[in-house]
């Protein structure tokens, strides 16, 4: 289900195709984020415009809003969503640990209660393998345990444990045979303990590694060498998808490093704020000195913003807090994140990836 | 550029053509609001996907945000929205007399405050006209004097004085021959002040005419007299437009009178709180049984939502508070409009107005 197609000369960047039920998907690759089952403003006609092979769900949330049998007797997320890509989902592991979910370990997993309802709940390992295969997921992702930045080193080592004992309870609960299931690397920022998770999950034979954990407070720098670190244990036939991850040059930099799929909020809530991502860099279109600019976010963009409407126009649209506004701007820079993955591939094919990064973080540099 | 093409035998309703720059409005018509030069949620695409053949917007919003040069640098109000139909533009004499923009008469016009940065402005029937000719409007209305409802006779003769001295001063400030220009007819729910008010205007030659000061609190039998008693008086050849109006039902019950135009943001604000216009009455799509109707939100509809969307979906987006979702509605209920008028216009072609009126008359009754 994943082949690696040609690989970088100079780095370890790779360009493959990842098949799911739902059809092929290019990496490395950018998921746009549907956490609740919709990418925020957007509709799937519009994910299709943007030609997004693959976005992320999560299972914890559908489950709790609207409910795992509503998605069930629509037929599915896809279904549900209207979206015949490739649908990943994460299992919620991260959102149930936060403090407005009142989280609490149990023997098996975790206890919490909805925020949404203050119903109680346990979310297990098994529970949730079953709920990624009743929502019809394509890439399901095992219950982990990811402990906030800067906790003692001690909760780091229970969260390698837990999150491998998990790992093999998700293995034994999957039933469906077209669900691909990935594992998740935790272990902090501390080398020894990323290495016992990745190479026990390694052994275990997963059909794709998360890396998780990362992105979360720590230092651009240690969390490249975390996925360094990792990457370098895991299997070079199997996909590697850093979380959460992020901003181009983020993005670009795991790539180099050997990671092939990655999502994150992160253009979508710039767009919600107005910040436009550029092949000149970023830019923040609420100021007023945009209102007098008649031409595209980005001229010579192909993306459905550009090809119809004006920076001036736009910039009003924000200004006034037009929910069109935003949706034009989510557009632009989905569109932008799925030309820079276009274009990494492409460089990866012609062995000149390192030149491709230097040219990004040059742009965004400024 | 107005052609009544037939007429319905037992009521005063009438099919027709108005024509503008921006081509043929087929009448009877109801026009989406974009007051600050956007529908709510929905983009020019969509505006065209439900075949709005024309919109309204507003010269005093657009004066104030994003500034009328703004709009005449782009080249005009429908390069600046990119929608190529026909743009009605309100004076803002109704928002004016708003509080919040703290209006007060003068010798030539209303002066106020911009409620966005507080500037001091003075609005005449001159800088009216000008306004919309730089915006580029299709068809302009004259400013005019629309007292809350409720104001003291006094307060009703003296706001058709005003807006007679207005028409007058429009008529004369018009330059471009392309514009087309609406005189608006006043005089609160005073049959007198009604009469004279429309016979003067009519007296002038405006190219159609508005009925103002209605839907603005008076009861539904008022407002319907009011309506009549103008028609009675306009000549036969020229466009009416009942502004602000609003419900299927008083809609229908308006072309049955002999208006030709409507406008308002009941359909699209009832959208976004949730309620959906169908044919068969109107029901609140946030309800939770929504969640398990895995059907369009009106089976056999053809609207843009309705072909892709499930009702359990809209109402999960909705029960988010997901923006996509106030869109879907939005189209949706704006569909229905449309076609509400397109079925009109076959009724009054087939000499059955009356008991298509019946039949929505029955539908909304519910």
């Amino acid at each position: 289900m994943f082949s690696v197609g040609c690989e970088d000369d100079a780095t370890r960047a790779r360009a493959g195709v990842l098949e799911t039920r739902h059809g092929k998907v290019r990496t490395p690759c950018f998921m746009p984020v549907a956490t609740r089952g919709f990418v925020k403003t957007l509709s799937a006609e519009e994910l299709e415009r943007i030609k997004a092979e693959a976005i992320i769900s999560n299972a914890l949330l559908l489950y709790m809003k609207p409910g795992a049998e509503v998605i069930a007797e629509a037929g599915g997320i896809h279904r549900f969503m209207s979206f015949e890509g490739t649908i990943f989902t994460d299992s919620g592991g991260f959102q149930v640990l936060r403090r407005e979910f009142s989280p609490r370990f149990t023997r098996h997993g975790i206890a919490f209660r909805s925020p949404f309802d203050g119903s109680r709940h346990v979310l297990t390992p098994e529970l949730c393998i079953a709920l990624q295969e009743t929502l019809g997921s394509d890439v399901a992702v095992q219950l982990d345990d990811c402990p906030p930045y800067g906790a003692e080193g001690e909760r780091y080592r229970e969260s390698v444990r837990r999150t491998l004992e998990w790992a093999e309870a998700s293995l034994q609960a999957k039933t469906r045979e077209d669900l691909l299931l990935f594992g998740v690397v935790q272990g902090g920022t501390d080398p020894e303990l990323r290495r016992l998770c990745t190479r026990r999950l390694a052994e275990m034979g997963f059909d794709g590694y998360c890396l998780g954990g990362l992105s979360v407070g720590e230092p651009r720098e240690v969390m490249m060498e975390m996925v360094e670190l990792s990457v370098s244990m895991l299997p070079e036939s199997m996909p590697r998808y850093l979380m959460g991850v992020g901003s181009p040059v983020e993005v670009l930099e795991a790539v180099a490093r050997g990671v092939d799929v990655f999502d994150s909020a992160f253009p979508t809530r710039n767009a919600r704020h107005g910040a436009v991502y550029t092949w000149h860099g970023k830019y923040s279109i609420t100021k007023a000195r945009n209102l007098h600019i008649h031409e595209p976010l980005e001229p010579g963009c192909t993306c459905p913003a550009c090809r119809r409407y004006s920076r001036a126009y736009i910039s009003h649209l924000m200004r006034c807090n037009e929910p069109l506004g935003k949706r034009l701007v989510s557009l632009h820079n989905l569109h932008f994140m799925q030309e820079l993955m276009r274009r990494a591939r492409d460089a990866i094919s012609r062995g000149e990836f390192n030149e491709y990064l230097s040219r990004v973080r040059e742009i965004f540099r400024r």
